[in-house]
């Protein structure tokens, strides 16, 4: 743990402890760096950990506060999802994601990384070289479950965290999107309920619908992520068929379960022998020391569907994920033969040949502290310009900040008038089917910061400033 | 029209007009020669395209007689399917697939042709040219519904038919499979009729059962291709939605359907207004001077949705295919963006780089013409070594034989024997649901003819002859 972390956990006690009551002023930044030793670096990074975790709210020439206790959220914490809705939720993300690839908009609602971070002269190095291959022409030796090599490339980094993953047990995919929709049609049938989280991956959320399933979407917050009693609540209550959620750098939350939840979690799910079919596309994207462990690393009943792709960290082009799906490995084969067929065999190759070259790690060890660089240079912008009253919720991993404006606000309308801006954000209503998340937008933060995205900033903060005008607050 | 089917014509209307009865034996080959003044060569072709086509029969040492009537075909010509038994039908494709990914095993069940009749080089060098743009790295620029240069050069091939297909309503899709697969969904509900044909691709059958869908299964033959009366019939007795077919070298059959019957198809459809999902992968696989218009050129009112792809003519391993999907382009835009995004944007570049050499229509017509003959030296061997109570359905496009054992006989039975001896074929329960073609099987014709397939052809006639012994004839 370093020091900042440290810093950030001792004041999380004390406030737990009783030492500070919500609505306490804490001792200024000055004041802990004198009483603590450490830097105002140090102080000062503590104190934006625990604001972008809700923990503590700074107040303008003030200073910082413990925050006000949460509301308690029970009745929402568990909601069925309509199919109605969802119909109406595809056409918007549909049109939210088609804005976002028009190359004159600023792409703070992206959801891939700036792709000028990925290692583009290797992979063309290895593209060339396989293309020099009669193989990479024919379908034939990269069919279900896919090329063979790559499939043993996966299993030894899955070893590398000390899981025991057979390559027999993989199949790659067009993407982790369609190892997640294989899977979720693998393990169910129409009318079966599955959970997800609320906000979720809108993905799935689509996949629900696309496949006649019945959602229950459980509570899921920036700072402690799913809800474990509205979880047990829903199990208890339905008969849950498979539950998909996020571990790591959840999306579009950004937060990481910690070992003992991720333990809590798959204890439950065996209780009720629930299959997890787990999105772990961001796991190469953790700040620390460690690549956090899947929820899948604790599951000794082969319950979990874990699913994963290079498009994150990477490469997005090439489309190849994969999925590590025990016992349901042959039913997927089966279903992706007769949906896809199945992935490039080029594209298998010339990931087989740049892993080949052991670069990749070097490449992951760098595009992790580029990605916190930017974030944090990012969110500095955002606090220079967006009003106090907009919050942001920051993780330690992956490239997204989660904005929260007040509640009176609706980010689908500021996402509207960025629009007419050349600037997208994601509005927090792509990730739900619930009204809960109308004031808040996904902020992609991986861009190299300079005077078009310092502009950009300016704008949604005069566009927010000028919303909060007409609004009683 | 050549001499041989100028010759095959005359003799198919003096059967029509009485001249020859069934059961009626014809003038040997020598005496036709003698009476037309043509070339023994021009009247054996002939002959045998007769055979093929089952209007004659040949018996050893005796000559060439007029075919017996078909027996009538009504009570089979409409079937329903039943979703029990395609979920057997599952596996068991499943497994034929997997048997011909085998090296080892000579592939006469594979789908897909000789992969060393593809320009590798020249795709090779396309691949490696785009390997140094960034583009191919991000998977923005190729979002659906595509890349724009390979849908407007798609669209120039549909304008070189004579037919007006915008880029905007083109796809790019997964291969045909996922074209297909979205067509259906983007048309259809669960529990919805569709009709396939009787046999059919068997991704159809399995694209159904995914979706949900009731089957009808409509009669269609070797020669004649779907039985139009049966077709009404299922359109007039049921709220049928979609009818899914190949108009062009179907899968298995091998047969093209008239321009006049495409017509009458349309029409028919048309006057029910019943959506058209056209299967037209073997599209460039004709061997006479013109490419056949697909049945959608007769569509005028915008209901059929047309897929195809480089899989069967260019290169199998890039995955590329498309729909020409009219208004529904934008719902099949949102549901590939749901189920797998997008396909690799090296691959959709790598072609349009490819078709910018113009050396595909040069590739296509060296293709054709080998297939033609590679057909040719197959049927050759294949009638050389089978029992002559063995039918060779063979038509005049793309890579496929249709082989008929007497009905005594289990062409999945011969698969197994066959497998055993590393000798792949497509037996006839593959392609339908129904027990009509247990005695058939596909035949890939398009390797090189050599010793291995030489040899390997006399395995299985002799796998037949022993087959025939222990069944009464």
């Amino acid at each position: 743990m370093k020091k900042y972390q440290r810093l950030a956990q001792q004041i999380t006690d004390q406030i737990a402890l009783g030492v500070w009551h919500p609505g306490d002023r804490l001792p200024s930044l000055r004041e802990q760096v004198v009483s603590s030793g450490m830097s105002f670096m140090t102080v000062s990074h503590a104190y934006q950990t625990l604001e972008s975790q809700g923990i503590i709210v700074a107040r303008p020439q003030s200073g910082y506060y413990v925050a006000p206790k949460p509301t308690p959220r029970a009745p929402e914490a568990l909601e069925q999802v309509t199919r109605d809705e969802q119909v109406d939720i595809n056409t918007y993300i549909f049109d939210v994601l088609q804005a976002s690839t028009d190359a004159a908009v600023v792409p703070f609602g992206s959801a891939f990384p700036d792709p000028r971070l990925f290692p583009l002269a290797q992979l063309n190095r290895s593209l060339s070289s396989v293309s020099r291959s009669a193989n990479a022409m024919s379908v034939i030796e990269n069919l279900p479950p896919g090329n063979e090599a790559l499939r043993h490339a996966i299993a030894r980094r899955y070893a590398m965290q000390g899981m025991n993953v057979s390559p027999d047990e993989i199949v790659i995919t067009a993407g982790a999107l369609e190892a997640l929709n294989l899977s979720l049609q693998a393990v169910t049938e129409p009318g079966d309920w599955v959970i997800v989280e609320n906000p979720c991956f809108y993905g799935a959320l689509q996949a629900l619908e696309r496949l006649r399933l019945k959602a229950l979407s459980v509570a899921t917050d920036a700072v402690n992520g799913i809800d474990l009693a509205a979880l047990e609540k829903a199990l208890q209550e339905y008969p849950v068929k498979a539950c998909w959620l996020m571990s790591n750098a959840q999306n579009p939350l950004g937060f990481t379960l910690s070992a003992q939840k991720k333990q809590q979690l798959m204890a439950l799910l065996s209780r009720y022998n629930v299959v997890l079919i787990e999105d772990d596309v961001y796991s190469e994207l953790y700040y620390g020391r460690e690549k956090p462990l899947p929820v899948k690393a604790w599951d000794d009943q082969g319950l979990t569907l874990h699913c994963s792709s290079f498009s994150k960290c990477l490469v997005a082009g090439f489309r190849i994920g994969w999925v590590a799906a025990g016992r349901h490995a042959q039913r997927i084969q089966q279903l992706q033969l007769m949906s896809t067929l199945s992935t490039s065999s080029p594209m298998q190759m010339a990931l087989v040949d740049y892993l080949a070259t052991r670069r990749y790690d070097t490449h992951l060890r760098r595009l992790r502290r580029v990605l916190a660089e930017r974030k944090q240079a990012a969110w500095q912008s955002l606090r220079r310009h967006f009003p106090q009253a907009v919050k942001i919720h920051r993780s330690e991993s992956g490239y997204f900040l989660w904005i929260e404006l007040p509640t009176a606000l609706d980010a689908g309308k500021l996402h509207e008038q960025a629009l007419a801006h050349q600037i997208s954000i994601a509005p927090g209503k792509m990730f739900t089917t619930s009204a809960r998340w109308h004031n808040y937008f996904r902020f992609n933060a991986s861009w190299a910061w300079g005077e078009r995205e310092e502009q950009a900033v300016k704008t949604l903060a005069r566009l927010i400033r000028e919303a909060m005008a007409k609004t009683p607050q």
